[in-house]
């Protein structure tokens, strides 16, 4: 898949909800909570089912954002369904802040691809095999850190474990301890974060972990059977800002502490 | 409640999704579905529960929306937890078709208020002691047609009945036939369709009446356990449109009859 150019008003838009360089006493990453969904908030048509959401117009928006963080996390339940390379395919900028093609095309793509985090407690994903090996193969992505319960008996070549415990009642991992150990142990000092529906519901509630939402809403309806993204209780917003595409629109905003 | 301005790209935005003179042999009104939601598609925060989801900015649309449509239609739900006035408070154009609060205020609001239409089969709304029944006492609203499934015993004084079956298995109005009565009995050429939930997934399936659909997303969740909207299978939409606000987005689109 080759990208399409990047808008160039989406660089204005996207800046003030980019990764900052933080001290470096602060205990865990910037991170970005992001994901496309339908008008009726389905990321997908079905539990398993790939489903392409966002236009060409704003898929480019994602290499953006991954270009710009040190890590990519998902749920291994997304990593197991859509084989995601999750590199950065978006080749930088120049001086003026524009996209270009010909600026980095000499460097491999490894090098700006952000680190990708798979949260599989159960170890259902396999490195081995996939896509994202594929890509590390070619020098076009990184190797994974996988976030497990406890260490395999036989590590996957080229990847790297966290071993981290979830809450016995609630299923939960205890975020700011596991995106603190990312960046202490892995020195990822941001963190986007794509998926799946579990991991975006569970920190859709975490204001006090998550820097920036960016929400793509496609126009399309994925119906009452797809995979829904809702919160367990309302979540306010600010610093909202809107972008407009030719058939997406695109929210940036920060989640507030406050309840509602 | 007193009206911000309307935003003056509204209207080139909206211009090609409002009713259009159709031709006096097409046998049922123009129908716009519009409705605002959370990011999560919540129309409410619960079943029964008013919940502001909309900014001013954009919430002077649904009324620019109103006055360009003779029907407004609601479920019996919507009217009874919300008890709307439906009118109009939008006081129309000057000739450059910008909106000028000085232009029509000597008119009554009921002269550009549409007619209030009540799904309402089981009879469970009274017009008597509404809001509605008070606007239109006052000349600022229309009363309206109660759509039922047999005539009650007791009418009450300035409703207008109209008689509708529902089919036994799903529950369903013979759409076609009860938009068709209301510009057939009523002259109601062009019915906005409002709410709630359960009017708003029948009519996303219907393509074939549905002309136009305007959806307003705001810049919040209003969580899992909120009312929401989502057709039972997937629909696609085409001649899609965005309008981004200060905190909300509008979409204005056709249903398409394809299936996804």
């Amino acid at each position: 898949m080759s990208l399409d150019p990047l808008r160039p008003d989406l660089v204005p838009f996207l800046q003030e909800y980019l990764p900052t360089v933080r001290s470096s006493s602060d205990s865990r990453p910037f991170v970005t909570l992001t994901y496309a969904q339908s008008l009726d908030a389905r990321i997908s048509l079905g539990p398993g089912i790939r489903t392409a959401i966002s236009d060409m117009e704003t898929k480019v928006m994602t290499h953006y954002l991954r270009y710009h963080h040190a890590g990519i996390l998902v749920g291994a339940g997304t990593a197991l369904a859509d084989d995601p390379g999750l590199n950065c395919k978006w080749p930088g900028r120049d001086e003026q802040g524009q996209d270009n093609d010909e600026v980095r095309k000499d460097e491999p793509l490894s090098l700006h691809s952000p680190t990708p985090i798979i949260i599989d407690p159960s170890q259902k994903w396999r490195f081995t095999g996939s896509k994202m090996q594929q890509l590390f193969a070619a020098g076009e992505g990184k190797p994974p850190i996988v976030v497990v319960e406890r260490l395999p008996e036989a590590p996957e070549k080229d990847v790297r474990y966290l071993v981290a415990s979830r809450d016995a009642a609630t299923g939960q991992f205890d975020w700011p301890w596991l995106l603190g150990a990312l960046k202490s142990q892995f020195q990822l000092d941001s963190v986007m974060v794509e998926g799946g529906a579990c991991v975006i519901k569970a920190l859709l509630a975490r204001p006090d972990v998550v820097d920036s939402l960016v929400v793509t809403v496609g126009s399309t309806y994925l119906g009452a059977g797809g995979v829904a993204v809702s919160p367990a209780t309302p979540v306010k917003l600010s610093d909202v800002s809107w972008w407009r595409g030719k058939r997406d629109s695109i929210m940036a905003a920060r989640l507030t502490q406050q309840s509602m």
